[in-house]
C-alpha cells in the first residue's frame, strides 16, 4: 500500500527482499499457486482469476537478472538455475535480462532460460519472436517492469495491492506518470487479501469489465 | 493508487488540484457527506462509516495553509474564508498553518479559524487544548500530513484507496517508512469504491478489527 513491489537486502534467505513475501498471500492462497507447487486445494476466487491469467496466453517471459538469482557481477559457476527447482512455472522461454553472457538452460516441463545482454529491446524482441502468436509476459522484478514501462513497451499491467506497508524496498511507481504513459484503468477487483488493478494503455485497452473506471480528462 | 493525494496545480477551480476530486467519489456518496453540504440520501456502508469516523470525538482541527485557501503569500484583505462557506464542516475549532498572521474568524455553527504562524508543533498545542479531552484531527492537505507524520505526532491514520492513478501531484508517502515511524496495520476494508486502511501506532494500537493484520516482523 506504500508502493514497494519487492523488500529491501535481496539475498538467498529473502528472494524477494526482507518482508517481501508479505506482498503475496493473496497467491499464496491460491489453488494455481499451489497446483504449481505440487500441492492440493487453495482458493478458487478472484484471486485464483489473476493468478491463472498470469499464464493464459504467456508463450514467453522475460524477467530481470536478479529475479532469477541473488547472485550479483558474473556468474562464478553454471550451478545456479533459479529459485524455482528443475521445473519452474514458466514451461515456455524465459528471457534473463544481463551484464554477464551465459548459455541458454534447458529444464523439465517446457522452460527454457535464455540470457541477453544487450538490452530491453533486444530482450523483447527476442521473446516475441519465440512466443509466435501469443502474449510476453514482464514478470519482474520492479527494476525490469520500471524499464520497460518507462519505455512504453508495456500494454497491458496487473497490480495487487496487499495490505501491507513495508516502508522501504523498491517502489514500484515512484516517478513514473501512468495516465502520461498512456494507460487507463481497465479492472479494480477487491478481495479479503489484496485490491487488483489491471491497467490498459488507450491502444490496448478494451474495456469489458463491470468495474471498468475512466481516468476521465 | 499511485500515492497522490491531490492533483498538481491548487487554484479556484481546482481545490485538490487538477483530477484532485477524483479521488473523492468514495466520500462524496456517503450520506455523512451528503448531509453536511444539506442534500439527503446517500450510501450508509463501510464508506460512510469512515465517512463519520473523522468527525466522531474530534475536539479541533488542524489544516495547512493550502487547504483551507488556494491563495499564496501574505493575505491581501479578510475576504477569504474558507472553501465550505458560511457554516463549515468543523463545528469547532480550526487551526491553520500559515507564515501570515491573520486574526481568528468565527464561523457559523460552532467552526473558528485560528491562524498559527510558529509552526506544527505549537498548533498540535493549541489544537489539543482547545480539544479538551477530545482528539484533534489532521485534515491536510497532503504537505501537513507529511510533516506531522516525520514529527512521529501522528497516533492512527485513514488512508482511502480510490481506484485511480493520477501520475501526477502530491504524492502522500513517498519516502515515508511507516512501520519505521511505528504504524501498524489495523484494519482494511475494502468496498466497491475504494480500500480504506487505517494504520496505528504501536503505542496507540488497539487490534479490534476482523481485518485485523500484524506487520509481521
Amino acid at each position: 500500500m506504500d508502493g514497494y513491489g519487492a523488500g529491501p537486502d535481496q539475498d538467498m534467505q529473502n528472494p524477494l527482499g526482507k518482508r517481501g513475501m508479505e506482498l503475496h498471500p493473496w497467491l499464496l492462497k491460491t489453488r494455481m499457486f499451489r497446483k504449481t507447487f505440487g500441492t492440493e486445494g487453495g482458493s478458487t476466487g478472484p484471486d485464483n482469476d489473476f493468478a491463472e491469467r498470469a499464464h493464459q496466453n504467456v508463450g514467453a517471459w522475460i524477467l530481470g537478472r536478479n529475479m532469477f538469482s541473488p547472485v550479483r557481477g558474473p556468474w562464478v559457476n553454471n550451478d545456479w538455475k533459479g529459485w524455482w527447482g528443475g521445473n519452474p512455472p514458466y514451461h515456455v522461454p524465459v528471457f534473463i535480462l544481463t551484464h554477464h553472457a551465459r548459455d541458454p538452460i534447458p529444464m523439465e516441463g517446457g522452460t527454457t532460460f535464455y540470457f541477453v545482454t544487450d538490452g530491453i529491446e533486444s530482450a523483447l524482441k527476442k521473446a516475441k519472436e519465440a512466443a509466435k502468436n501469443k502474449d510476453v509476459r514482464i514478470g519482474g522484478g520492479v527494476s525490469t517492469v520500471r524499464q520497460y514501462l518507462k519505455a512504453g513497451l508495456v500494454d497491458e499491467m496487473h497490480l495487487a495491492y496487499s495490505p501491507v506497508f513495508l516502508g522501504q524496498g523498491e517502489n514500484l511507481l515512484a516517478g513514473l506518470d501512468l495516465p502520461g504513459l498512456g494507460f487507463k484503468l481497465a479492472e479494480r477487483v477487491a478481495t479479503e487479501e489484496a485490491t487488483h488493478i489491471v491497467l490498459k494503455t488507450k491502444n490496448h485497452a478494451e474495456l469489458t469489465s463491470p468495474h471498468e473506471t475512466s481516468f476521465g480528462q
